[in-house]
Formats: C-alpha cells, sequence, structure tokens
C-alpha cells in the first residue's frame, strides 16, 4: 500500500482570513449557529476526510470591533458534529493551564463515546495574559505551562486506562455490573494535581482518545515527541517545514516511539480558484478587505510591540524573540520579515490570510501541487487545511483538491477505518493497568 | 387561563430505580450510548414536558460493582440531545465547588446557543468526600461550599450579561462587526474569584440559560430564595411538601422577588401499571432485585454509620443530624425511618425507587390523583418525574399519565413556547450592563 497523506479540516468561523466576514460569500451571522458548523463537518466527512479541528483562546482580547467572534465553545460545538457525521474525527483544543484534569478526562472520554471513537484533544497550554485574568492568576511562564501540562497529561491518561476494557459484565442474574478489580484508582500525587480516580465514565472505543499538540517553541517540540499523536504546525517554507518535520521525528527515539507513532501536519490556507486568474481575483478581495487596524493590534500582541499606521509602510522594528507568550510563531513571523523584506503592510496582508500559517493560491491542479511536493519531500504527513472562507473555501477544496489527491494514488476514496485513530494510522492503546498491555488495532 | 403544572423528566441511566438494570424491561449496555438518551429525549418531547433533567456527581465512588454507572458527563451529552429534539428544555448539573466560573458561563451560553435558548444549570455544591479527592483538595464546608456557589453565580451572571443583546453590528461595508461600547468586562474581584470577562461567546437566545438547585438545607434554601428559578426537591409527605413549598416562597420577598419567580419542583417516582395490581406486580418485581449490600453501603454513606447485614431486621441506629455532607436528605431518610417505625431492610426497600424521593405506584389515573393532589395544595409548582426504568417507564408516564393530566385542564397540549425560560413562565433577564434593562417575553 502506497503512503496515504491526513487532511484535518481546521474549522474557524466563516473562514480563515481575518476579513473572511466581510466578503459577499461569507455570512457573518452564523458564528454561534450550529447548523454552519454541522454543515462544515458534513462537506468534511463527503471528502472523507480524516477530521475536523476547533481551534481556542479563553479571553476576547478585544478583538470583535473588527473580526467575527464569539462564537461557541469547541468541545460543546464538537458533540453537536459528533451527532450529524458517521466517521470524520473530531478534535477539540483545551487547556492544561485552567482547568482540571479530571474534567478534562471525562468530557473526552464522553465525547469518545457520543462519536464511537473519534475524539481527539488538541493540547494547549494558553499563552496570553488575557486568558489568565480570566482565571485570577498571573500567567504562569512558558515552562512552568509545560510543566504542568505534561502531568495533567499524565492524569487524564491515567483516568482513560482506570477502567480496563474487560471491566463491564452487566451480569444480571449474579447482581454484579462491573468487576471492581478491573477499575483502579489512579492515586496520583504529584507537583500540580492529586487526583484520587477512578474516572466516573467506562472505558471509549478508542481506549485514549487522539493526542494533538502544537506548539513549536523548544518546551513544544518537546512534549510533543513524548506525548503527542499528530502534530499541527506554521511553516512558511519547503525548507523550514523539513527541518521541522526532521527534528521532530528525530526526538521519537529518546522516548521509545517510532517515527511513524507522530503525524506531522503543517497548516495551508488554499485559496482556490478554476483558473489561477480567479484564485488570485480572490486573493485580492479578501486583501482589499483587510481592516490594517485589525491587523496591526494583532502585530502588535504577536511581537509586543506597538505598532501603529505610522509603522505600515517601513519595515518591522527590531523584535526580541524571546518571550513566555506564542514564542515559536513570534519567530516564524519576524523571519518572514526579513526573508523577505516585507514593509509592515505587506505582512499584515501576508499574514491576514492564515496568522502565519502558509497561503497557497491557485488551481486545484497547483494545491494538490503544493501538498505532493511536502509530502513527498520529508516536510509533512499530511496537512491541517485552513480554508479562507466557509463554508465555500472547504467545498472546493473537497470538491476539486480531493479528487486530484486522490487521482494522484495520494489519498483515501472513502472511509475503510471506524476511528480517528484508525484514520491517522494508530494504535488503540492498551490500559496500563490491564494484565495484557498490547495494543490491538482497531 | 388556568394554572398549568410544570414537568420534568429526570433521565438517569436506564431508570431511577437501583435494580433498574437487572430488570428484563432495562438494557444495561445502553449506559454509555447516547442514542438511548436521544431516545428519551424525543419521548419527553413527544410529551410536551417543560424539560430533560440530568444529574451528576464527580467520583464513582465504589457504587459501580452494583449498578450500571459510568455513563456521560451531562454538559456533553445535553449537546446531543439537543441536536435531537426541538423545544424541549436541557438541564444539567455543574457543580460550583470544583469548576472554575468562566468555563462554566461559556458552556451554558453555547449550549444556549446551540439548542435556541432550551439551556439550564442544575447548580450543585458537590457534597462528598470522594470529589474533592478527585481534584485534590480537603472538601470544603457546607457553608464555605455555599459561600463560593453564590460568588460563583454572580460571576457566571455577568460574563453572561457582559454582550448586551444588541452589541453585534456585522457591519460588512464599515468593517464593524461588534460595538465594543456595548461588550463590557465585568472585572470582578472577590473572595473565590477574580475575572476579567468579557465572556467570549455571545450574548444567547435566553439571555441566561435558566438556573436550578436541589440542596433542600437552610443554607440551600436561602441560596435558591436568592438565585434559583426552579427548584428540585425530595418531599415524602403532603404536609412536609406543602412547608418546604411555604417557606420557600416566603423566603423570596427578602430579595425583592415575586412568588412566581421560582418553581417548586418535588421529585416523583411513579411506578405505573394499567391496574393498580399490575403496578403492584412491578413493584415487586424491582423490588426483588435489590442487592441489600448495596443499599447498605448507600446507606451507611448518606447516614455516616457502618451499617451491616446485621442492622437489617433492626431499626436504623441513632445518626446525627448536622453534616458537611448531604444534609437535608440525610434528614429525610432519618425521619423516614422514624416516621413509619421501618427496619433498616424496609427502609432500603423505601429507598431503592428513589434515594428519599417519594414512590408513587399505581394506575395513570392514581398517578394524577397524586401530581394533582399536591399541585392544588400548595405543594408543588410541577413535578421532577423520576421513572423507575428507562425508556419504558418513561413511556408510559408520557402515553397515560400525561394525557390524564390534560384532560384535567392540568398541562399543555402542545408547546405555545420556544425557550426553557418560556416554557417555566419565566422572563428573559436583560443584561445588567444595558441602559434599558426591563425584561422581555420571549
Amino acid at each position: 500500500m502506497t503512503r496515504k497523506l491526513h487532511l484535518n479540516a481546521f474549522l474557524m468561523g466563516v473562514g480563515h482570513h481575518e476579513a473572511a466576514w466581510r466578503h459577499p460569500r461569507s455570512e457573518p451571522g452564523k458564528i454561534a449557529d450550529v447548523r454552519h458548523y454541522q454543515e462544515l463537518a458534513k462537506i468534511a466527512e463527503r471528502g472523507a476526510l480524516d477530521s475536523v479541528f476547533l481551534a481556542d483562546g479563553l479571553a476576547l482580547r478585544g478583538k470583535v470591533r473588527h473580526n467575527a467572534l464569539g462564537g461557541l465553545e469547541p468541545l460543546t460545538l464538537l458533540t453537536a458534529l459528533a451527532t450529524v457525521t458517521e466517521r470524520i474525527g473530531l478534535i477539540a483544543t483545551v487547556s492544561t493551564t485552567y482547568n482540571e484534569p479530571f474534567h478534562v478526562a471525562r468530557k473526552f472520554a464522553s465525547l469518545d463515546h457520543i462519536s464511537g471513537g473519534r475524539a481527539g484533544w488538541n493540547i494547549v497550554t494558553s499563552a496570553s495574559e488575557a486568558e489568565a485574568a480570566n482565571f485570577g492568576i498571573e500567567r504562569p511562564a512558558h515552562a512552568a505551562r509545560y510543566a504542568r501540562a505534561a502531568e495533567f497529561l499524565d492524569v487524564v491518561t491515567k483516568l482513560w486506562d482506570s477502567w480496563e476494557d474487560d471491566a463491564i459484565l452487566a451480569d444480571r442474574a449474579a447482581g454484579t455490573y462491573a468487576d471492581t478489580d478491573k477499575i483502579h484508582p489512579i492515586d496520583h500525587t504529584g507537583e500540580h494535581f492529586s487526583v484520587k480516580g477512578p474516572l466516573n465514565t467506562s472505558r471509549t472505543p478508542q481506549g485514549r482518545p487522539l493526542l494533538v499538540q502544537a506548539g513549536s517553541s523548544e518546551d513544544g517540540k518537546e512534549f510533543a515527541a513524548r506525548h503527542a499523536e499528530a502534530v499541527f504546525t506554521a511553516q512558511q517554507t519547503l525548507q523550514d517545514g523539513q527541518e521541522f518535520y526532521a527534528d521532530l521525528k528525530r526526538r521519537l527515539a529518546a522516548y521509545g516511539r517510532r517515527h511513524d507513532e507522530l503525524l506531522v501536519l503543517p497548516g495551508i490556507s488554499p485559496i482556490i480558484g478554476s483558473t489561477e486568474e480567479e484564485a488570485r481575483a480572490l486573493e485580492r478581495e479578501l486583501d482589499e478587505l483587510i481592516i490594517p487596524a485589525y491587523g496591526l493590534a494583532q502585530l502588535s500582541y504577536l511581537t509586543g510591540i506597538e505598532l501603529t499606521e505610522e509603522h505600515l509602510d517601513g519595515p518591522l522594528p527590531d523584535v526580541p524573540i524571546e518571550t513566555e507568550g506564542a514564542q515559536s510563531r513570534r519567530k516564524l513571523v519576524v523571519e518572514l520579515a526579513r526573508r523577505e523584506r516585507l514593509t509592515v503592510r505587506q505582512l499584515l496582508s501576508r499574514l491576514a490570510g492564515g496568522r502565519g500559517h502558509r497561503v497557497v493560491t491557485g488551481t486545484p491542479e497547483q494545491i494538490a501541487d503544493q501538498l505532493q511536493e511536502w509530502f513527498f519531500n520529508g516536510a509533512a504527513d499530511g496537512f491541517n487545511i485552513m480554508p479562507p472562507l466557509l463554508p465555500s473555501g472547504l467545498e472546493v477544496f473537497v470538491d476539486h483538491v480531493v479528487p486530484e489527491l486522490r487521482a494522484r494514488g495520494l489519498f483515501r476514496h472513502e472511509y475503510d477505518t471506524r476511528t480517528l485513530r484508525a484514520h491517522y494510522g494508530l494504535p488503540r492503546p492498551p490500559s496500563r493497568y490491564a494484565a495484557r498491555r498490547e495494543p490491538v488495532a482497531v
């Protein structure tokens, strides 16, 4: 069997382009409308995509004046998507910095039951000060957030393992519902958490929901190499993509993991037209709807430098890379500006499409060429697809790029697997508490 | 218009009777099966019931050996019920002791959006030590839990109010999505919480999801009188029901609230047969499936006294009423045993049906008589219906008791309202941050 690529549809309001809501092809009134997201999930499933994914942040941060925000909490929304789909994976972002592991373990276990084994957790540590202010604490330092995340994950996976697969007997005659020898307290005591367990939700179809991670800092990469099964990443050039891919895969061995136990999925925002001219025209339309004040505020936040209209036609001022916030994204943006000698205005335009993710404009064949190039040259196991407009950008991807990838033998024609783990080619982990501990195929 | 009663279907696994899972008419394999709960919600909606309700606890507590537990987290599950229903209210239990107000506000706001204004929150403070052990703290004292709950609720309602109703402009031409003068930081600083806000989910159809409460201790009643819009309660006799009802309604004035701004909904487990003999036979069948060891463990937990098989045929030993746990339920159980001079075995049988809630056995007419008696005599504004077996006990209630209540003019024939607040006859609260603050009908 030839190696197939994996495709995840990153769902973001009415589109990933920051001006999507102003474009006549979007409906900004649908930001909090569950039917909009259900339609997106069905379109992605029609294309046999591996999964849909919802990002998240825990603060509004004043961006709402010029962007369509204020939508639905991802894990709540994913349940609503689970009920109208059959096969597609469902990945939600949840922070380890402002949550309790018992709740997170239980909610993802519930989603995994409800979806029949399609749940995935994108683990984030919440970089912004605005988020900390909604939870009454000072934002913890970068390293401290990752240390907490590691212990958090340890507790969550223990809780997921706390019921062995065959714990439920449901023996009516004997009156024994469960073999309590196969339901284990976890008795976790660590620096950040003390959790007795067991979980009060039974072992799920996937055993453990899929673990996804997206931080690309040094701490982030080490965390991913140790724990994650899929990584979302922003990479601007093939060379950067290759270096990141090789770096991450190289780190796996230290944790006794194989090369194929973690998938690297770079983000890409495809601006698609039936001709290159049509695609360029759509790109221009979106570009013209950009509100500089909005982009300046985002870039000021990201760089830690107060940028105003006066900076627009000059180069990006010097920016320190070290930060307690979104460190790797800051580095990417500064390098992009330097490498291509962009003015601030040009940089804003480059960031408007994908917030630092790669934007590719062209025909379905040209988009497929780009995906194939990265996939064949050691930069990707698949992609996190970020349509500029939703639903139209996802529809055109599913209806025109996906068939092109299939014609090239790069993507499945239909689902031949049932769980998210199985779509991604990953095993079902055994419970650490079970006597028999080999992974089993699902 | 004559006063109508309100009916809430309390959904609990495969039935409220503790031996339900052993009865041939239940399917214990469906404890974590979303379709089971979706079917229950649809049955309740077929009867035009006001709402469905899911209880919750945050620990397994070793009950699973003899009972079908380990199901789904309520708020996650309710979203799945929202997507297959149109009108019925959806109430989930969430603890204020082991959560953060920002998350709780956002999740209920999301459910309210997804359901089109049908979300309700049953506020609990989590009485057990087993729950505390899953969150790494000592169980806070009763009064401390209620103090936290009051501040928690204050923060949550501020967050729900933080977007005024008309904050979203979605003005594409001007590039203004929201009028940020109408989106307010809440800047809450209190003893337990410091939360800046605003919420990152927009104002919801109900403005604020419905607030429900179920504690019947002194602290619980005072909390309910101040904050709750519906109260679930366990009352064994008409006189107790009347006293509780009058007491709670009397307390409202101190908070400037009217008599009809809080509904009192006692729990009742109806064991229904087409003849009284048939109903009694079902009651006996369930009774014979009781496992004394299970009931003894629950009763030991509730009373704080270690009860064994040796106690079964004697009276309940002396039990202190003051406790940091489930105080009002302990009082109810001790009084029941004393009043009716029950042996421990008889008490277990009385508790098996509804854990202290009233069990009524009879024909649909007899059940309706009981509901009518309490409704007409100042003990109830409606009822929390707890079928012994699910789905069969809910089906027979909807198909036989509900028509009887309709024939008597006591219950709606169909929904003439769209939101949970409107079903309950409650107003839609204005945002406290809006210039115009009158409640509006929904």
